[in-house]
């Protein structure tokens, strides 16, 4: 928060790589103590950088945690890009997208330590609840149906029950179905959460 | 561990007091914290009673988790008796049943408790995967339907999502819902975990 501009002035060389690698390392470190437990210092050591390094890019364990806990960009498209096609796929399609991003480690990474973080610490509840709540929303609002929000937030629990079941906890048999029939089985609900009734 | 018949021997008047208010305070403890950051020491100091007593009457940190996040015998029994009544109102049953559970401080807490462990700690994700496995497997195996674990492992992440929006993160709509209104949207899902085929 001290050095707003950091990122953008003073530049060398290597800089990049630099922020990369602290931004890996942290991501693996929220992904596997939550944000309550991780530390500058740990991600410091990890990434192989000065603590100072991690303040100079980041500003704080906060912002830091907020700037590596955004959704790749890549995913972020394909969520918003999901609102165009057809409206009676949206459910397969977000299922696709959402197990696909799942089994790949650098996404999963992200969501676990969002997971993680939310259930350890308030302000990382917090902060969750606000990425969340941007990256569905948006997908919602743009199907123009009724109550965009509880839809996103439906969405959101049947990603977190099942990130739960199948990453954190390992309850079979969902910890090991193939990811295409995980698909298969979130595909109807997750259309009913964003197009169907909401009751019955 | 190494006194398995405590419970039974050498009672007092007043023991089943003491082992009580050691169970809340264990309950609020682990919902609180979860189970990694729970000690016997803070437990005790809760309670109002000297550590080795905990130790007396539950054994160890993990036998005492296994013993006071059971669920209640009430909502055992209720669970149990789900599959007799009829089949095509399970999912609806199922659903009030969970959220009158979740609405009730007491139960909830337990609930909580098994979710935060869960997440902060693998030996604490390996009791709520047996104890959860437990609660839910013996409903869907009494429906007499194809693939029991499957439908009560998807029963079970519908469960932990809207926990963990509901009452962990707080995220807007699910949080302030009525209670009510919560049945409605459950219901269908979890009829389709339960009795409905599991693709479309």
């Amino acid at each position: 928060m001290s050095t707003p501009n950091a990122k953008k002035t003073g530049r060398r060389p290597g800089d990049s790589n630099s922020r990369d690698q602290i931004a890996g390392a942290a991501r693996a470190q929220f992904a596997e103590v939550g944000y309550d437990r991780a530390t500058i210092r740990g991600i410091a050591a990890a990434a192989g950088v000065d603590p100072a390094l991690v303040i100079h890019f980041f500003g704080s364990k906060e912002a830091l945690f907020s700037d590596v806990m955004a959704l790749p960009g890549a995913v972020a498209d394909a969520l918003e890009g999901l609102a165009a096609g057809p409206r009676e796929t949206i459910g397969r399609r977000l299922a696709e997208l959402t197990v696909a991003s799942l089994e790949d480690p650098a996404t999963r990474m992200i969501v676990l330590g969002r997971l993680r973080s939310a259930s350890s610490h308030p302000a990382a509840a917090d902060l969750v609840r606000g990425l969340a709540g941007g990256d569905m929303v948006r997908l919602a609002s743009a199907l123009d149906v009724d109550r965009p929000e509880l839809r996103a937030t439906l969405v959101g629990t049947h990603v977190v029950g099942v990130v739960f079941a199948r990453y954190i906890v390992g309850m079979e048999p969902v910890a090991s179905l193939p990811p295409a029939e995980l698909v298969e089985l979130s595909a109807p609900v997750l259309q009913r959460y964003l197009t169907g009734p909401l009751d019955e």
